[in-house]
């Protein structure tokens, strides 16, 4: 849930605003070993059934958490009666209501006397399989949160849960109603804006990526709109020496964020 | 279909040593308007059904390939109603035989007398979803192919070509016997493999990684094996400065490529 500023919205409220009707934050299943022990280590995540086989009890740790349900024991074939048809689940279900969002406030107040963090800001990428895939190299490598637009973004669901495999219970996701009023609210915090562009005349590796800084990825087909194009510090552009036009949005992320990883020196 | 330099396979000849019994490569759906048109565009391709929406017959082209089938015209369900359940298939689908695999030896003559080449070396990554992310990195980035184990490897399914966006069209997909002798093979030829290994004690950003290299990556789980490691020139990590163990193999992969083009001056 996010308040770019302009009104305080109450923690826990449902908002109207979350979705089109009917696609607001319901609980959904996260599954796979790594995504449910994640899920399970999590304090702020709300377990409403938790479904495993026999020989994955003992892998819950002996002390349960005390607000999560009891496991439920079942065959393979009982938990995948549960879930999407060929998720992967190895053994592990659980049923959980979506993380309450972070505010961008709250990120911006983490990076605070941080001499590096990065961010990365969606504008418009729509497949939640890419938004999970973000999560989780954000995750990997270090940032803080992903951004994205409150409208004509994936929700939380078990298809981006798997994907996050995990990193949903590491990484911020950030609802914001509006981008562009987010990134200007970054930049007032001291966050230098980089958007990436393939037709930017500069190139990523030679942009300085130091400090507090978010990296901000259009959708694939249509890129960076050209209002959040224009409100950031500065475009810049990965090298396609390829016979593709473009590389998927997930992979770009990635790549942006190990590059400010390597020119931070790590 | 490869030859490691054992035996020479006659080219067109349907090998037993593809894949498990049934699963040998098999015609299959490419959907989506750019998977579609790169399909349509590559002279390699053949092509055994052409459905397309009636909108779409105009962005087929004037002039269809000789060989190919004349483009049917159907309604957007009926052509989801061919393809695997949730397809995004923007009215574009055809019905092809899979591309016949290049050689080990037909990428290295390709390589001959080139300053930079970058190959790619998939241990073990089993998932057709990351195997055709890779190929759009690759194709993205200038690779020159993708090499991979005929066995436990993808073979080319609807998945996997929807994943690789086109891209199949345009990087080769190697299959080899060994991994570990299509090093040997690589290293003979000039190349210098560089294994991706997250506890290798040289960064990825420090090793050298311009002339002809092959990047080798192993498996989610598992990492390289053993004799893989063994094999390389070079280890070499990528920063991981977050709470996540480790990014998705097709991140990886493209931030490798993206080192290796920085590194020469892209």
């Amino acid at each position: 849930m996010v308040d770019t500023g302009r009104k305080k919205r109450p923690r826990g409220r449902k908002s109207p605003r979350r979705g089109p009707p009917g696609a607001a934050a319901e609980a959904h299943w996260i599954y796979g070993r790594h995504p449910v022990l994640a899920a399970l280590a999590n304090p702020a995540r709300r377990i409403k059934r938790l479904v495993v086989t026999r020989e994955n009890l003992g892998a819950l740790g002996a002390k349960p958490r005390a607000e999560a349900p009891p496991a439920e024991a079942a065959s393979a074939p009982e938990i995948a009666a549960l879930l999407p048809e060929g998720a992967v689940h190895q053994g592990f279900a659980a049923f959980c209501a979506p993380l309450e969002g972070a505010t961008l406030e709250a990120v911006i107040a983490r990076a605070e006397g941080r001499e590096r963090a990065a961010v990365l800001v969606l504008d418009q990428v729509t497949d939640p399989r890419n938004t999970g895939a973000i999560l989780r190299s954000a995750a990997a490598l270090g940032a803080l949160a992903v951004i994205v637009p409150e409208r004509r973004s994936p929700h939380e669901t078990a298809v981006l849960a798997k994907a996050a495999s995990g990193a949903l219970e590491a990484v911020d996701l950030v609802r914001v109603t509006n981008i562009a009023r987010a990134l200007e609210m970054l930049k007032a915090s001291g966050f230098w804006c980089i958007g990436l562009d393939a037709q930017a005349p500069a190139a990523l590796s030679k942009t300085d990526l130091t400090g507090r800084i978010a990296l901000v990825l259009g959708s694939e087909g249509g890129g960076l709109r050209r209002l959040v194009a224009r409100t950031c510090d500065h475009l810049a552009a990965l090298p396609m020496s390829g016979p593709m036009e473009s590389l998927n949005v997930s992979a770009a992320a990635a790549i942006a964020l190990y590059e400010a990883a390597r020119q931070g020196g790590c």
